[in-house]
């Protein structure tokens, strides 16, 4: 009896206020420092994570809040941090925290009309309203598209990986329609009925991992990604592309889809849409694009130029907890044409009904919170310019930190931003001034970039992440050291401490 | 220069005091009414949500809290009133609230530890919990699993649906691995290789769409789906799975698994998932759980033997937003071996390393937010028996509520509660008392359940769902009423009104 009027207390009690005070000093605490995080290796973190049972009887909720206080908060990233300069994540703008609150009040979910009411219209709306920002169709069809549950112009997914998957089902799906129903048979009957051995989609070398990770799943396999070249600007070489699609004609190779990069998640670079659209129109290919990263562009009036031909995509992915700064854990798909969903849709009894306006039917997700508040209330208080603005001050900072870099002995500029990612290096002493490096002391110099972004992410003070990049996709890949601007609040000054630290480090570095 | 630095401002300040207190109020005025929603039906409401364009520049933050007051809230579904006692969504406990700022605030993506510190080790810890919990190894192994980066026990994931998705391809897989690299090369060489024309996976009719849906997605066809019966319980019948996975062997059609259900969404009952592991060890078959609704009973002592045999499945699925009581958007998929989930990990050089802690190398989702903060809360605060008393408390309420429909003429039960979900329908007065029902008459019926739920719901006070149903998935369905009791708050007073609202509209209702 005890534990039951304890436990229930928690739902009797509407608040609780003690709890929710203690947070709110935890939120206030945890946004007031620019740190990263604590200074602590991972190997040393993971052993305050040994093993614990779930208590018989909960603990009290100050334990709780010492636990957080303790041992989750100094530990945990401070992705908003002007000096955190290295991933997609960032600050996000103070509306979207009280947002948060109201969302799990409401607890809507999103698979059914009957859970989910006024967020079913309010999701609709939203996707409209980002669809015609990109495909410009009519007011009129939009309006249609308001008043038929039918018609589907994208779908808010869990996030970019989510809704790539989704538009790489839809393509392979319409793509072998004619050999066979994929949904309901499965790949191997239309592949058989067309003659095909294999069924293939083709992207650069810069694409994102998820595109070859959603090959493996939709049954096609991971080797099927074929990977075309990049030319030097790091976009897609379109003289390849036609290579490989016509050659992939000759020898009956299947293709599913050409997929678009806006935006790579290595160095920001932005694929030849418009040239690819040309390609998927005389090939009859299904076209899609990953703007996850490069999407928000749109609202940009000096950088929408990065994305011309994106209106031909048959689809387009862009993320919300990217450039258009939501809470981690919301990605768009917008198709060009509202019937593309249907080849993928799919019906239940008990929970998403036929001619009902319930979204589940086309998404795969079932369950799925109301994400779309976020985006409303950020599509509506920044508004096109608001946006535009956010994203032109972020690719200004890139670019001034990359021509800091340039000018610097100790760095290599590996690649220009051209939105507001780039890449560089280390140079140690010992290696500056040399006209060509070798295969060896590319090694070196990879190693000793490698150390010295491990030491400055453990420090905790300033952060920038690092990958292997290859030009063109065909030399040997090198470490470099990887730039994000995303935080509207980073300024030349921060990424100058950001540079000044790894100098710092580098001198008690041996090459 | 002026919108930017209105859009900035949005990031400069680290609160926005006046919006919050709105958004508190809001929050206070939600969780103070039990009605569902405002009297509106779906036709009407849409009609609200015409298009609009983005704005140009933003609108004030008193505009988009007039929209969420007047628009928004109205027309949300109250899914934490004891009268919604049709879907699986709930009231959830009130830390929660508070602790989706701090989620926000921190903004963690757990895809990768450079992301993600604290918040890798905590969704470890918390998925070595509930492992124990199901699977009970010893503790010296769940301390190795802590300090191992290449163990995985499981993952969160935005839901069920995506936890059962990576269970069936993970099974796919493993089951076809002996004839190719499915991940690597697709489905249709390891098809061949082996000379099956196709690969199936068995379970009852009661399974959850997102089986059906994942066979889709993968590849391997929605039709492959094979449906056994289920027996007068709602559970397997196991000698037709046997008799089909005889066939199966016979007809040279490949297994890649065969799914239990601990909680079917239609009536809550479970498959005999000791019978279904030992035809599993006998036809060397993969077995999954799908426990997304009643993995939860583990924790009451009362319940657990529903589950018997749970702790042989090779993955489990069990859904954090349903009997976890957590918000909308988390799901739990465990995997019995560790090495099960090394069959579809995957690499990137930008974000997921390999021998890294990153925890996105086991994912489907790539980026996604750190939930795993909400089932920390709850699994301490609530612990076992708190959890094991709120559930206790819904499987009794529902056995009250099932026994008052029993009782009254109206109604006719149509399954018993075998946890805390029955169907039962309402029989109009011309109907009572007959003997049998005729196929006409019974479509009668469903019409008439049809329209009194659709107008309950409407009405906005009560709420059930309702289904299609047939005994033993043989005869022809019926359409029912559903009552799920997942709130701990609803009492058996409640039902009483919900039924009682029935009557009242089945009064002015002609049959």
């Amino acid at each position: 009896m005890d534990n039951k009027s304890s436990s229930n207390s928690f739902f009797i009690e509407k608040e609780i206020p003690e709890f929710a005070e203690n947070i709110k000093n935890l939120v206030a605490g945890f946004l007031a420092n620019d740190d990263i995080n604590a200074s602590l290796s991972t190997t040393e973190l993971a052993e305050k994570f040994q093993f614990k049972e779930i208590p018989q009887c909960g603990v009290s909720a100050d334990q709780f809040l010492d636990e957080l206080r303790e041992l989750i908060l100094p530990h945990s990233i401070n992705t908003g941090s002007p000096y955190f300069i290295g991933h997609m994540t960032s600050l996000l703008p103070n509306f979207l925290r009280p947002l948060s609150e109201l969302l799990t009040t409401l607890n809507q979910n999103i698979v059914k009309v009957e859970t989910a009411k006024a967020a079913t219209f309010y999701e609709k709306q939203a996707l409209a309203m980002i669809h015609k920002e990109v495909f410009g169709l009519s007011d009129e069809y939009y309006d249609e598209c308001a008043s038929n549950p039918d018609i589907s112009l994208g779908i808010i997914t869990s996030g970019g990986t989510i809704a790539n998957l989704t538009a790489l089902q839809c393509a392979r799906d319409l793509s072998l329609a004619q050999f066979g129903n994929v949904e309901e048979d499965g790949v191997l009957g239309a592949l058989e009925a067309g003659g095909f051995k294999r069924s293939v989609v083709l992207g650069t070398h810069l694409g994102h991992y998820s595109l070859v990770k959603s090959l493996g799943l939709l049954g096609m396999g991971r080797g099927n990604y074929i990977e075309i070249n990049s030319d030097e600007n790091q976009g897609i070489d379109l003289v390849h592309l036609r290579r490989e699609l016509e050659k992939c004609r000759r020898e009956k190779i299947h293709v599913a889809a050409i997929v678009g990069i806006a935006g790579t998640t290595e160095c920001g670079s932005f694929d030849n849409l418009e040239g690819m659209a040309e390609l998927a129109e005389e090939f009859s290919v299904y076209f899609h694009v990953d703007a996850a990263w490069g999407g928000a562009l749109l609202f940009s009036e000096k950088h929408r130029n990065c994305l011309q031909g994106i209106k031909q995509a048959d689809s387009i992915t862009i993320d919300g907890h990217k450039q258009l700064y939501l809470p981690m854990g919301i990605g768009l798909l917008l198709f060009k044409e509202a019937k593309t969903a249907q080849v993928i849709s799919v019906e239940a009894d008990y929970i998403i009904r036929k001619n009902s306006w319930d979204l589940g039917r086309v998404s795969i997700e079932g369950s799925r919170p109301a994400k779309v508040f976020y985006l409303q209330a950020a599509l509506k208080l920044f508004g096109r310019e608001g946006y535009g603005s956010l994203l032109d001050s972020c690719v200004a900072t890139s670019r001034q930190m990359s021509e800091l870099v340039d000018s610097q002995a100790e760095f290599e500029l590996v690649t220009k931003p051209q939105s507001n990612i780039f890449l560089y290096r280390y140079i140690p002493e010992k290696f500056r001034g040399l006209e060509e490096f070798s295969d060896d002391v590319n090694s070196e110099i990879d190693d000793f970039n490698i150390r010295l972004q491990e030491i400055q992410k453990d420090k905790g003070r300033t952060f920038v992440s690092r990958t292997k990049f290859s030009h063109l996709g065909t030399s040997k890949a090198k470490t470099v050291l990887r730039v994000v601007i995303a935080n509207p609040l980073t300024e030349i000054e921060h990424c100058r401490e950001v540079l000044q630290d790894q100098i710092e480090i580098a001198k008690d570095l041996k090459a």
